[in-house]
């Protein structure tokens, strides 16, 4: 299945507050000084390097609130893989529309490609293990929705969207509660029955409690990849695994071939590089 | 003098929507579900990296929107270096409240404290130089005035805040006008007298033309140290120069040793890597 | 664990809205007119009926966003009983504040005890059997977050709080897919491992075939209690079962004795009454 | 005359929140998964119960606003009765959108139409008395405008919109003024000329005190039949007259019987049920 | 009765929203670089002209919005005349707080004066008379709240606040309906009890014709002082009666004396100049 | 170059709010009740006075959101001469859609061309001279935007668009410094190169001192003709000066004759009166 767009009427409000944040209380002054109203132009969003698309949804979307009269060609949509020097659109219209859209539709387009670029990265990474690739809770704020679709576009999965979709039991939470029993026991009693309760361990001694508990995933933090393959085995499928905690594209491969269900990485959504892609002028 | 707060009626908008991102429908049911309303506690946000902090107001204010029961104490102020182990703030309080805003007060820490450490870094190359070092708009969508902010904070300077504040003239906009001349000229003539006016120059016969007309500053793009330093001789004081384009930590040195008085990096804003700072829990 | 609030962060757009809505452009221009602004004056919120409290957080902060001047006494918190004649909290302050935020709060306390003493009702006509009670998304616009918490506060739980936050594979989603395999499927290898899978289903056949692919939950929709006892025993353990369709108060009892895990009851948020609970003068 | 709608730009930005609401971060993550982007369908908002239509447009603006390539053929439009398995609208275009949209629009219609069909049945109840059917402001949170509406749609008319627009004077009121008179003209004094003063009254003392000054209308607090026909003739035409409180269907016809002007029904906005409407698919 | 002020609740938004139009996204640049965040400053709210004082609430609102530890106190309320260079308040706090808000809190107290100053001169103008000064819909977009309530700090009274909380039949809905009894019965069908019915008229014979329906004002629109008499004595109390079109300041006592109950004027919210106050720095 | 129009992402909030205020909970209750849906209209946006156009896309946004089918012929731009009597636009649609918008959409046209009206009587006033006439921030809380660019519609230019794009120093920060050297210099350390510092002074020798230092602007405030005049002679093309203070239509000229660079008046946005612009019915 390809990847499922995001719905027009959750992006639009985000896409006009980046618009009013670039606009401020007098708009684009200087191409409303220096270009006459009746100048058209066709352009094209082109990658500079090599990656994966996303954001391009908000991108186009971004162009049309500026001016209607703009028409886009896509020419690979979110999550294809591009290559340097090619285009992932092209735009027609007033050039002043192009002009004024163009720093915040890039703004989107290379941020969230940005994202699926390392994502696919890590996923090729992992290519011949049954492991996926995760983001967490590390996002930028306001950006969680789209950052997390840009971790799809990139081939990657995603875990909780929030506080409030899943349970996920952490030290602290063991150690207010008195024990690991007493955490799951009352998360459980709490919650709904479509919300999944995973727990958090650093040894193979919580590991080992916790499996004799109704849980439905564990997250391995921190752990080598010896441990991690102890750990996995300590499991034998009662529950999903998920590897966290100071994983980089260089050491993926090595925690994936331990057998883990998951990799987690919250460098994916909080310190990625942006995807170079500029708008190049056609005519 | 100090690094100016932003005000809290500018952050505190930003700061309600990050938490309702991550509350969701149903809040934090983890927490909830595990800790008693009537346990306290004390933690401290600490640094795990060395670097410079920023933010640390949106941080704080996000406990207290979460729960006004939870009081602050700041050891490091944002702009302050803060080494590896240390303490940026104690927080002492409900543990509810501290464990239901940890990661969202900490995405807004870490993201802006990246920023500022990445800023400072750059400003340190370039000691020794006349040289400032400054954003752009290559921002995040929704997050320009913090990450401008952050900059400051790292001992950077800021470029425009939007199109709306400052015009600079690009290539496009001299092809449509058909020359530089005109193209200044008729921006001259539209905007306001508190306005300034920067063109943006590939070579230095463009950048001779654009000296013989009233402009304040010059953005040098994409020119390698030799040309700069050409560049700058050609200027000779008429004009604010700005280096731009493809400038890394690694070359801002250098850049920054052929006089220019600006170095503006895209980088700073839509690249960089958060600085790992977490929330260790005291008692 | 009692119930745990909702975050004042997230109620408090919602009462901002309430307000703004009765207030108008003139606000309570009776009250305003007749009550000079020094007279105080205490009163109790009174229940006129027995049943279960839900909402007070909303009505106390309803007064106090009216007037910070207004104290209150708690005397039955959310998920309480209370018996006719009796005071859920008591109020103190400034007459006009009092009279003027009366009416909102008593519309957010109605509503929501109602929705929490109905879910009080079934909850307690399932007695004995493990069936807990539980909400569908047939919520009123805007007010699911409030609902979902009354459910919660009258002893039931929550079923999906949307779209997002769980695969609910209906009669439609079966079809278009070709079949319950492959509907299953694509909903497994799209979503994160956090969420959680359930396929609604009309026949035993249907259960049959649903049991042999990787489900966490079955809806069981429109059966009667026989056809519910042999699903249950066909589930045998395998998913959570949750019976649907046309369960009332005085069919729940015996739906709950089939041995179903759930009972999933869209009456309880979109036609339930209000809790009869007015405000009395004491002084 | 025929209803007239609510205007769009009224009711656009609740449809949105509502859509919001229950897309949450990630959208319908069944329906993404599992329909293919070009399936088309067409459906039909059916109602299984006979009543009267209101929210139709809400319904149909939820759908657009989910994908503008959907087209709806109305059949019966708000205020129309409909019977039991009969459409009231027709609606086809991408599968995707048709069942994403589904439940948001359905929220509307349903419980829109429980309205005007509760409200109808009470007009129904007090035919040939001059007595109309209105209700007041035990509203839900936000749905005012909507609700106040669907009562229009099934033949009522309104009471105030807030309590900016009109004057309704309570036993508080008269109590701190100091009495019946005192309340009056400070109301008087107070509003413009286009606002009515409407008085409550709980006996046929306070109602002779009260037709002594300028008022517009009178309402005949918890009074039965026989009290409230003395009270209609006492009031001779003066004033207009309102009975109120404890008025069931049951009652209403012979509350009606009694000559008074209107009945006011809280119950029709706060504790009325869901009209049973569902969405059948045609192809 | 004294003014009543707005709620708090109504006016914050407008506040919040007129703060961020005058920060933009980086603050008050000249203040933060140039006033250390310690030095504490006492200034006044001084009137350069004598007047009538609205706004205040709003004022003094901006200024704690800014920050918290400026305190105010109170010398002239909204509603009292203030002589020039008289203090309407004074204020204490940090300068950069002060210095900060000054302009917004003036921008607020300034238009909200003017407009009760000019509303008292022309009060002042009909004393005598029964007359009452009211305005109209031709209000700013966005401050019809504000600009209502400064006419009532001025004396005056208030017409319609939107065109739901009121009929006004004009002579666009006469022509359209067919003649003045259509227009009558149609409004006086549709509307609920508590709303009024208005009807604009230019000459006698459409006024005695209107008086033969049931309405309850009739808004005598361009008519000359003799005219407007022959008006009066035609309605003889049966409706009230409003002056409107091209009263000045200078005709209205004119006007007033021709016994008509109301005098309408746009220029009170449309064309009225801003009383003059400015921020005086006492320490 | 023509005055280039407000990007629609920017005004279309705006008119949205206008609308709801107008409309409130009920919509045109009038129109609704006497005007059939079925009923078309053609009116022209006439002029009533001689005057500058400014507003019409607001106005005829206004239109459109309540009524998309409603077609527009523009006849005067923004920014164009219209006579006494002359059409600015003539509209064309359902006539209840016509009448809705009426109000809301005159109040933005009549306000802005009130604003570029008088605007352009102050241009006039100074022809022949190179003085330019601009705005300063003594705005209506809101309107900023709009306002400015009605000046901008009048041939005026702006000043600061608030306290983020320019530095201002006045004289309570000159005081607070510890004089006029320590408040520039603190300044320019602290703000971006696209920012331009201006500093007002009150006497000569306050202006040969802070001629001294590096500034772009300095108001002259409070100044006479002779003063103006020895002041523009010691800046001597060093700065740009800036008249300010008690500047009316009537002394505008002699001002200007001083050789000064810029006009501010307050007055322009403050307490300008309306154009009076109204509604014509043409069929």
């Amino acid at each position: 299945m390809p990847l499922a767009p995001l719905p027009p009427v959750l992006i639009e409000p985000i896409v006009r507050a980046a618009l009013l944040e670039d606009l401020g209380r007098a708009g684009d002054i200087t191409t409303d000084a220096i270009v006459p109203s009746d100048v058209r132009a066709q352009v094209s969003l082109a990658a500079r390097q090599a990656g994966v698309v996303a954001g391009l949804d908000l991108a186009l979307m971004t162009f049309r609130l500026i001016d209607p009269a703009i028409t886009a060609s896509v020419v690979r949509v979110d999550g294809s893989q591009v290559a340097a020097g090619e285009a992932i659109a092209t735009l027609e219209g007033p050039a002043r529309g192009l002009l004024t859209a163009e720093r915040v539709a890039l703004n989107f387009l290379c941020h969230m490609s940005g994202i699926a670029t390392a994502t696919a990265g890590v996923v090729e990474a992992v290519r011949g293990t049954k492991a996926r690739v995760i983001d967490i809770r590390k996002t930028l704020p306001g950006l969680r929705a789209l950052q997390k679709y840009a971790i799809r576009a990139g081939g990657g999965a995603n875990h909780r969207f929030g506080l409030d979709d899943g349970v996920l039991i952490k030290d602290n939470h063991i150690a207010v509660a008195g024990g690991i029993r007493a955490a799951i026991e009352r998360a459980r009693a709490a919650v709904g029955h479509m919300v999944k309760v995973e727990i958090e361990v650093d040894t193979l001694e919580q590991l080992a409690e916790a499996l004799t508990f109704d849980i439905d995933a564990v997250c391995l933090d921190n752990m080598g990849p010896e441990q991690l393959r102890r750990a996995v085995a300590l499991v034998d499928g009662r529950a999903i695994t998920e590897a966290s905690g100071c994983i980089t594209p260089a050491t993926a491969g090595a925690v994936a071939a331990t057998g883990v269900d998951l990799l987690s990485m919250g460098w994916l959504t909080q310190s990625v590089p942006a995807l170079d892609i500029g708008l190049d002028h056609i005519s």
